[in-house]
């Protein structure tokens, strides 16, 4: 896939790309944007493709109309469903689950900005960003269980409970119900509560894609890669990972910088 | 162990059955509800039993008489133990801790109901169970320090951080202090406070009983499995476990129902 | 290293001792007490040699003149490693990364008073420790973001998500921001707001140091050896370090005093 964040255009999402931050928008508002096979295909195709694209340095997804997104349609995706075969079905948890790992895998930090329903992969897709804006109308519902099927989708068991605690995420997957907003900032779910989080997400992507991208590529890639090992890996782990990061151009820059009491010109390399 | 909830008869404690939903009682009030040898023995051979028994959908863990369990009893438990050579204390800590192993083994959502004191191998049931309702009153205190022991009793070092964070697990285990509601309420220990917290338990358990029992095994199973992976690996095991719930008749009961607008009728298969 | 604490001056910070609890104060409040290389390596070097010094049962980390600690000095730090090759940057980090090691191995539990500026390097210790005290007026960062470098530093990564969750780290880690003491008592990474945390952390000290010692130890290595194993392997390591601690003296004591309605006495053995 031939990539370019200025030129890109894509079929099922809208995109944007201004100073380094590129904004994929769901946009089918007059169905609260739910997701289909292609639209996951395409943003799955996308996330993979940004993780070579270093002129996008930080990713905003959000959802038009007032909402984040609806999950999976009830017609487009669970009727198909219900006919296809094991192998069929396996091929889709992939897939659905090949757009989390995307999203983990790409070196932008992607910031979600959401407002109003935010259900089913729609949730998952919040939770699989690095920092997470809402509205005082955000509801957020992992509500795999009211269509009968477990809250073991597209990583949810795993990531939910490392951003809300064990406890809260075991009722949330076990009932289905929606977390307010108020819920969602308490529990470290929501980093930020605005009544514009598509605005604030923007500014703070802008920053943040104005800042070190290297470094913050590692900040992302270090968070996901030790959660599940020791400490005394993971200090090694970080000794390698900042040793590296000290002989980037940022890091001299900055010292540069504040040698001369200047704010320090980041640049991403 | 042949088990039959219908008429099943501990000794241990009081035992009830409704509607898919058995609830194990803790009776010694006068007491506080004290553990005993015994009483370990036979709730985790209840517990392991439950595995196999279908027909139990959901589980409540209660007290009686305003408490919910005062731990391991002194004279009962604590004296006999400084009598014992370290064969018989490390059969002793493995009988407990495979009561813990039994509370997350079984398929079935277990929800605590705690008033007042839930001290000790107490807080620890509440630890072990899925979801928490507590009263106003209910102060939870992993104590074991005050009796010269370590805070790693039946997987406290390993559960509680994951429902609370470090650094208050860290405190509660290294003071022996009492949690008050409000704190677990705020920490995400208790997922609700309730002045009646065993009859709240019991709705939900219901409401659980009556929802795609498999996919809650699933997801019970999943959140514990899956904490200590790597993200790459919890995707690919959820892929997997997904794609089996969505083989069984439930997703496809509710599929049919959402698409003639009714609410699906779960039958656990 | 030869290691008395009664006689123990170091260079390059304060030292008391007393009733069991040593007391570490960051002593150049003209900077902020700053970290250079040698109070790194004495740092290091003195929670390596507590390891084995018995006779010190808890330890308070603290800095002088209102502040805690404002990391890395930027002349003397930073500039220099920016002149170093890439086998002097990773003898750095991992120096650096074996003063958290040395915190996280001693056997004391270490409590934090923070007063003021919290930053980078500062953070970190701050984190590193197992119970952390803020006045008011604390300011944790962890603001390596800001000269161009990544979160992954010291352990970062991997030990402030467990404290925090996954989502809130990530704010910190990506944007450098000061935590406020609000936050931080609201996310767990402050224990207790107090006016003066200096004091409180000494009383709590001293009580954990009038406590069973060798349980203490446990509690700590386990809090940090189970993150990162199964349910069922943690609650077999249990099972294995408590019927340990129950062959101590302090828990025999405990029992004693109880059975005789007397506060056990204990001494650590």
């Amino acid at each position: 896939m031939s990539f370019d964040p200025a030129t890109f255009a894509p079929r099922h999402f809208l995109w944007g790309f201004d100073d380094g931050v590129a904004t994929i928008t769901l946009n089918r508002p007059e169905r609260k944007n739910p997701l289909t096979f292609d639209s996951y295909d395409e943003l799955r195709d996308t996330f993979w493709a940004l993780d070579k694209s270093y002129d996008v340095k930080a990713i905003v997804l959000t959802g038009a109309g007032g909402n984040f997104c609806s999950g999976g349609d009830v017609h487009e995706i669970i009727g198909p469903l219900t006919r296809m075969d094991e192998d069929g079905l396996l091929a889709f948890t992939r897939m659905t689950g090949d757009l989390v790992r995307a999203m983990r895998a790409c070196p932008q930090p992607v910031i979600a900005a959401v407002e109003g329903v935010c259900a089913g992969a729609g949730a998952i897709l919040a939770m699989a960003s690095d920092l997470r804006f809402a509205a005082p109308d955000a509801k957020a519902a992992f509500l795999f269980t009211r269509v009968g099927l477990s809250g073991a989708d597209m990583g949810a068991c795993a990531i939910l409970p490392r951003i809300i605690g064990h406890g809260r995420a075991a009722e949330l997957l076990f009932t289905g119900r929606n977390m307010s907003a108020e819920e969602g900032a308490a529990w470290g779910f929501w980093n930020r509560l605005a009544d514009d989080p598509l605005a604030e997400a923007q500014t703070l992507a802008r920053q943040l894609a104005s800042g070190p991208s290297r470094a913050h590529f590692v900040t992302k890639k270090m968070l996901d890669a030790e959660w599940h090992v020791s400490i005394e890996e993971a200090i090694e782990m970080e000794a390698r990972a900042q040793a590296e990061c000290m002989q980037t151009r940022d890091f001299h820059r900055a010292f540069e910088a504040f040698a001369n009491k200047r704010q320090p010109d980041f640049q991403g390399d």
